[in-house]
């Protein structure tokens, strides 16, 4: 998948991203990371509401597994179950999320339970950072559910 | 405070939550209980998402804290150190949160150590409820700075 696709179907899908100016900045193999600018997001302390914090770390995590799984063939949805997150350090600019699949996370298991029972869990963290210092942290559990059609041609 | 400064300020410091279409819904002695529709806040599944759901459960736990330390004569600054979240069912409609003092934290002593340091630390709950329905929990550690001045004119 694209940037500017994943950007557009974020945009379009869940219309609070494009509210809070949500930008995909890259896509890797291993992970998403998406961006989003102080203004919209802005609290009464002039820093990133701790909402947007939130929301835009399950957008990086939600789009790494996302992404990950059409790679492995794997098509999905994806639901959120619960998170944790630690606000570290206010930040007062641009703030960052990378969605990272954890060392804890069992990533082979985890497709090969996704194929046999066409349901799995997994955890996926998410690193917020701002002007390159990390600011917060992201811990996310989510469960894909295997589309029944693969027709290759679907790319969400 | 009345419900709509309650309303009016979240729209004006936190532009997100007009994004969101947030209301308050009540103020009582206890606590803030705000709502927000599903349109603003939909999904690529047409439930609410995630991220909306932690960014009102955030306001409504933060609200409630904060007007209950201005009825106690005690504005405070409040900032949100971490939080978890649990998203039990998908929300289809409006979705509403109740900012809730769990029985595990110790108000009294919270006030007396807000005034002796001048710095406190309290965790606040969220319920979340869609038509009527509870839908998910919300768990945050918040931190409180008195206010230097206490002039009785600020309200906010």
């Amino acid at each position: 998948m694209e940037q500017d696709d994943l950007e557009s179907y974020l945009h379009e899908q869940i219309p609070l991203s494009a509210a809070m100016g949500v930008s995909v900045h890259s896509v890797t193999e291993e992970s998403v990371t998406l961006a989003a600018p102080l203004a919209p997001n802005i609290n009464h302390k002039s820093t990133v509401f701790g909402g947007s914090a939130s929301a835009l770390s399950i957008l990086a995590a939600w789009s790494t597994l996302h992404v990950r799984l059409l790679r492995a063939g794997l098509p999905s949805e994806i639901v959120i179950q619960s998170n944790t997150m630690d606000y570290e350090r206010p930040m007062r600019g641009e703030f960052v999320a990378t969605g990272v699949i954890g060392a804890a996370a069992d990533w082979p298991g985890f497709l090969k339970m996704l194929e046999r029972r066409k349901r799995a869990r997994i955890e996926i963290e998410a690193r917020l950072t701002c002007e390159g210092e990390a600011v917060g942290a992201f811990r996310g559990r989510f469960v894909a559910f295997l589309r029944e059609e693969r027709d290759g041609a679907q790319r969400y």
